[in-house]
């Protein structure tokens, strides 16, 4: 790989694992009131999107990156829609 | 432009204009408790090197798409850090 085969996994890596620590934050506290739904919606249509181009593109690191991301996105989604007031 | 172009564009302007709501939604409530800076963090650093990784192989798209999204993002810190009790 070249060095900007390796800087794009890592970036990759990156905007991926983000989402697990805010999860875990709303898990543990319970709350999730200052999460912007619409940012969320549109994040995990957009996610969804760059997951089709990988498919179209035949790019498993886009395709892999992208469904982990909107796993992710999708709970942050479920876990503010069950901890609304 | 091919089929596949248009996703990614789309997909691109999505998952940038998805942080403009979190944005506003902290400047309105003066709140962003919920908010995981691990989060923003990692995915600021994530999308400086999606940046990197644009200007290296040249794709201008990947690094306006990613310099507007690092911004918004750094927004973000910016007003969690000034919001924070």
């Amino acid at each position: 790989m070249r060095t900007h085969d390796w800087i794009g996994l890592l970036a990759g890596t990156l905007t991926t694992i983000a989402f697990i620590p805010q999860v875990i934050k709303i898990w543990r506290s319970k709350k999730a009131d200052d999460i912007s739904i619409s940012m969320f919606l549109i994040f995990t249509a957009g996610v969804a999107l760059w997951m089709v181009f990988g498919i179209q593109t035949g790019s498993l690191p886009v395709t892999l990156a992208n469904a982990v991301t909107m796993v992710l996105a999708l709970v942050i989604l479920i876990l503010k829609y069950h901890y609304r007031k």
